[in-house]
């Protein structure tokens, strides 16, 4: 039988992740690996779990191994209503629902509120999972530039009044405003007022996408990170937090807030996504966050990913040579490299990885608009400082002859 | 600013589960629920889950609150390939993937075969969950006919050849062979077999869902519930189950056993839809498997359920008057009434919970074809054998009342 004939037009532009691709080379013994963007296992708190699993699973294992209600566990929002308030997000629990990680609920809110060749507007790079996400509806995804200080609003405002006037419907514009994946770029706080102003101009949303926000190192006042929207004419932004970077991805526990109406029309797509999420994982980092043990946990993996990005960005500085640009992280795991205008990262991440053993991802799959071949993504998340020193040391020299044959 | 305009037109189809409506109401105290398709509870291994939970956590921590893979744990579909073979099923690890529950194996199929306008056949009635997620993408369920052998082969047949005389693309039929949700109705070997001819002679494929299989009864020999992807010419089926009736719901854990290009296809589709299943619930049902545990378990729930079912088709043979006629399920959770024609049983369920705090579901929103306001759907999963005993009589006295003023 000749299946492909029998797949849908949303099959055929499913691409695997370039990630993916790599994962064999990159996961062999020795390889210094700045691919990937997992974060460190070391940080999983796996003795407070076991704490927690030990005093639940039995005394309230009938409703933990139920199906639970597919918005979530009614006191786990209840809960996540303060976590928002406290950076500056009003919201109420009808407000929010919690999805099995932020990639769940990408994909519910673009099923809601995407039909084929329909707008996207993503920042030039963005992250590949939502790029995944918006694709597989068929909509057409706009890229919009962004410079150090995040998504520039003139482009955005331009960009938005093109494709109006060539009567394109745009849905909404989707951010990660705060040390992005994959640029490791923040937007300033002027820019997010004007791009509020810009979407309730030309009436699209503002999908706000924000995994990294609590990661924000030592130099960095979380004031400065206020989401878009805790802002003025903020409350029609669809938000999106999660627990994967700062806790545990392998427990799929995320959430949105949003409009009512939004999360009511995401709450049917749930339903038939996966009727509800883990509840084991729900119960587990709820009683996690309930306990003040995430309120600690913050405040030591800061220090540890600061620690981190600190050696890559003085390892950068030693021994990137001229003509090499990278961007300069608040907070997050992300360094982008922009390498001069002729070089394929794609080509010289195979080369690094097969005859260095110093892995990156090559940054073109993070832009919709065909540029970025000499781009790059770096994670300091996964290496000792040492090993950090190590790679970026490797992938300078690497760099330095391949710009000296240009 | 107006929502609604912004959602797309699969969002503008969505609908809320008709069972979801009833919770409210359902969940009173005091409430008999024949309602709602949840295990019983007291099932759950809490005990063991607490163990394996001790033994796994702290010192696997690093695997199992990180990423998984997509496909699901390695080890994991390694021993599915056994558990398969067990019930006749031949497939290799290549074939098989994880999802969050069987409701996201269905809606990723959905989403990878169907266009608008395609066909889905489905059986009258059939589980909401899955219509829910065909009608989703804006596709096209007809209905087939069944009866207590299951689904009827001349029916299926004259559909499919009329529908293709119409021009239409049938992409798949969508059954549950065994103890059908909601009928209980059990396909009958033969048919099993035919069903797959036709599929063969009409293009398109079977999607077999089987979560309740193994909850077979004492008079059920278990050769008789041979899946149809085990029978001659059965490889092209794609096969789903669970372990959330007979283990746990609340651990989002179920599989889908494809054909290879079906499988690589569903794998991108779930690498968008929340990149990997819940690692601790993989690992954690994962373990209760290898141990031994989970075959155990499976005998003493299927007398445990049997017992029950048992408890209610007495209680229907004493109570119902003339003119109600039910199924007599082989396994499963689900006993199916037809009241006689005329009678609502929409509006029975809500005098009943309302005014004799007994709940069921009515059968109308299992059928797509507009048919079935007469008919019910019973769990004797909940109750104690004596709140069945109960239950079940004041419904007979309940519905004899009814039909007396027909």
């Amino acid at each position: 039988m000749d299946y492909n004939a029998l797949f849908s037009r949303s099959a055929q532009v499913m691409q695997p992740s370039p990630i993916r691709r790599m994962t064999g080379l990159v996961n062999q013994p020795g390889v210094i690996s700045f691919a990937g963007g997992m974060p460190n296992p070391s940080t999983f708190p796996e003795h407070d779990f076991k704490a927690i699993l030990d005093d639940i699973v039995e005394t309230d294992g009938c409703r933990i191994f139920q199906y639970g209600v597919t918005r979530g566990l009614e006191e786990f929002r209840d809960l996540l209503v303060q976590l928002l308030a406290e950076r500056g997000v009003a919201s109420r629990r009808e407000q929010l629902m919690i999805t099995s990680g932020s990639q769940q609920g990408l994909e519910l809110l673009s099923r809601v509120l995407l039909d084929p060749g329909d707008v996207v507007l993503v920042e030039l790079p963005s992250y590949i999972g939502a790029l995944a996400c918006f694709r597989n509806t068929l909509a057409e995804m706009v890229g919009v530039a962004q410079d150090e200080q995040g998504i520039i609003p003139e482009a955005l405002s331009a960009t938005a009044a093109r494709l109006r006037a060539e009567g394109r419907r745009i849905k909404f514009a989707y951010l990660i405003p705060n040390f992005q994946n994959p640029s490791g770029i923040t937007i300033a706080p002027e820019r997010r007022a004007r791009v509020l102003e810009i979407a309730a101009e030309h009436g699209f949303l503002i999908v706000e996408d924000d995994p990294y926000g609590e990661l924000y190192f030592r130099d960095t006042t979380p004031e400065w990170l206020e989401p878009i929207k805790a802002r003025p004419g903020g409350e029609a932004v669809v938000y999106l937090s999660s627990f994967s970077k700062v806790v545990s991805p392998g427990l799929r526990t995320a959430y949105i807030a949003a409009p009512e109406a939004v999360t009511q029309q995401v709450e049917l797509a749930k339903q038939a996504a996966d009727l509800c999420t883990s509840s084991l994982d729900q119960r587990l980092i709820f009683e996690y966050c309930r306990r003040g043990l995430y309120a600690r946990h913050l405040g030591e993996i800061r220090d540890f990913y600061d620690a981190k990005c600190r050696a890559m960005l003085f390892a950068l500085d030693q021994c990137m040579p001229a003509g090499v640009r990278w961007t300069r992280p608040k907070g997050g795991m992300f360094v982008w490299l922009t390498l001069p205008e002729g070089l394929d990262a794609e080509a010289l991440a195979m080369e690094a990885v097969q005859q260095f053993k110093v892995a990156f991802i090559h940054g073109a799959p993070f832009f919709v608009d065909g540029t970025g071949r000499n781009t790059l993504r770096l994670t300091f998340a996964k290496e000792s400082a040492d090993k950090i020193a190590e790679g970026i040391s490797i992938l300078g020299e690497f760099f330095k002859e391949k710009i000296s044959k240009l």
